[in-house]
């Protein structure tokens, strides 16, 4: 069935930063699946829905469906590529929290620029754009925490889903108001985002709590 | 990117509907999320998800993409308002189970109104639309209790899908088979669920579970 | 509002097989939900939404909206009708872990077949093709096991998602390579997967486990 909506040609950039970003989460993804003893089976359907989750919904609610990762098979190979490897080299990817949250950065920051750029591609406006991204940034690791069974890393009392969101509003506000090249875009909101969450996660930097007694 | 479809414009009843239900649910998500102790990010999200998720899980099964809240930044306002006035006003917004239970009844009673009518409005027969009503005001309570862990209130053991489907029902019977004002419409359906709701509630009834002895 | 899109006429074998795969699919919910002890509308949810959550899914990804469930009245009765039938005669229908995971296999079989040929019809490649396949088959059961709060099925070490992704593709391959007939080319994919996933519960074969010590 032909499309029948002129839709942008995403450009080589966007498509590669796209692919890197679901290659990390893949890997967050697949490290969960490997520390809760899931089979390689198991593992490559966490590492897929973690790395390709995000953008399904992206691309559900913005209505650019089927989405990109069921036309092209590179979408679909990295996350296959990503859940073998950590499968066989867990040992060396990586065993602990930790490594999974620094991948987890590295996706958020990516997938919050892809979300924001793609969104706007599709003619949303300025804020409900940048939500997109801030969306396509914590969808994947939702569904993987949710799938897991663990408590979602965006209510884990660090910092989450605001680098998330300050990352997307920085690609917008700069695609929209100026000339730069997009890669410098994404450079811009994509490190905002990923160093304010290192940052966070080294210094344990907590948002606000509720005020009074925890209630009952 | 223009809509290639022609869309009734909502009414404005359903859109104040609409956002008095997001509202409502937001809330009750919001309190869920005071009462897990998440930081006011968490809060948020939790916030948004209960308020939007039942009408994005119907926009996106009936094609009505992208959602109207990703084009109309009064949908997004609304669940940031409701999570950071429950935010900070939690011991007066109200610190017991009893009273997110009874935001989620008049959530309830207006979600399934207005996606009885939206459903409606975009070409479904009476029962699909009425079942979508159903789904719109259980959905976003059961991403609430999913991403907060929580059995979902649908399978709490008191009435809860029942009353969503028959103030749903009602609202496409009267809709589809009479010339009344959607405001008396949607107070007929949405008052049936809520009341029914709430009277459930009060007097704890149930419906009737399994006979037999326990399966193992 | 009229389809914009020229879709293509499901044939009468898949609508059977689709109703087939939805009936012992929505068995297996209600089973999930009557040794949960939920009541009759909770056990109605659980059967409706594992019964059509895959579907659903399938539909919303390659662009199939609104899904067909929503558009023919049989699709909605089906789970009603196995949810009463199971909620009733419980002790009958089995109460077992075991008769679930039977039902279970059946509904994979039936799915991986129904996704990947209705993936093909809306024209995707062979290779997402055959995915659809898999996440129509896996989908379903997901839903029921986050929403009954277990661990997901395709996460029980067992072999789960391969026996869907296997019966898929041999559909794909049939039906792209061959002229055979619908029902044989179903008979052939769902065989396939269904018999794996038997025999693999049967002398409880295992997928490959992580090596090495397990992540801390």
């Amino acid at each position: 069935m032909a499309p029948t909506l002129p839709v942008t040609e995403p450009s080589t950039t966007l498509v590669v930063l796209d692919l890197a970003g679901i290659f990390v989460f893949a890997i967050s993804g697949a490290l969960v699946g490997v520390r809760k003893e899931l089979d390689v089976f198991g593992v490559l359907v966490l590492a897929g829905t973690t790395g390709l989750g995000g953008g399904f919904l992206r691309d559900v609610l913005i209505s650019a469906t089927p989405p990109a990762a069921l036309q092209d098979w590179r979408y679909l190979l990295i996350p296959v590529v990503a859940g073998l490897v950590t499968f066989w080299f867990h040992p060396s990817v990586g065993r602990r929290e930790r490594t999974v949250n620094l991948f987890d950065a590295f996706g958020l920051g990516l997938f919050c620029v892809t979300g924001a750029l793609k969104a706007l591609d599709y003619g949303l406006h300025p804020l409900p754009a940048a939500l997109m991204g801030m969306v396509t940034g914590i969808g994947g690791g939702m569904v993987r925490d949710l799938l897991a069974s663990r408590t979602p890393s965006v209510f884990r009392g660090e910092l989450y889903a605001i680098p998330a969101l300050a990352g997307a509003a920085v690609v917008v506000v700069l695609r929209e108001g100026t000339d730069l090249p997009t890669v410098l875009v994404a450079l811009a909101g994509g490190g905002l985002c990923t160093v304010w969450r290192l940052v966070a996660m080294w210094r344990n930097w907590q948002a606000p709590l509720p005020r009074g007694p925890a209630s009952v």
